[in-house]
């Protein structure tokens, strides 16, 4: 589920629920802006194209993707809420 | 204590930790950048030019402060840290 927080031209800011979900398998998420994402509750892993290992991620991790940085979910805790707060920005 | 989170020409991001700490009487921030703001933990007040009446502040509560919306922190809990996630973006 998604809450937009905030929409301006430069930036915008959206509260993310999952709850087990993950990106199907062979999708990533392609986006022409930057994303920064913090975990405030749950956990994640997360793929990001070029690094060799997932990056799992839990309350208080952050991290910046550049545009046009491949990622996916690939995995989320199925036991509780995983609550994101994205930041995407323009470049 | 601030910590930058993300600094990109467009966007910013800061941790920002209060103990108790309020603005001096008659501070007032006066900003060219957007803020928008969002209490992790902890709870304070806010004051906004041209609001009748403070804000409380807790876990989860958000505002956006446009530019040059002069405003200025009340009161943070001096019991425990009060935790501020700020995005500051160019209108």
């Amino acid at each position: 589920m998604i809450t937009r927080l905030l929409a301006m031209p430069s930036v915008r800011v959206e509260r993310i629920v999952s709850h087990g979900q993950v990106s199907p398998p062979g999708f990533w998420y392609d986006q022409d802006e930057g994303e920064w994402v913090l975990v405030l509750a749950g956990s994640a892993v997360l793929e990001v194209e070029g690094e060799a290992v997932a990056i799992p991620m839990g309350p208080g991790d952050c991290i910046d993707i550049p545009p046009r940085r491949r990622h996916r979910i690939a995995w989320t805790d199925p036991d509780q809420p995983t609550v994101w707060l994205a930041v995407f920005y323009a470049v």
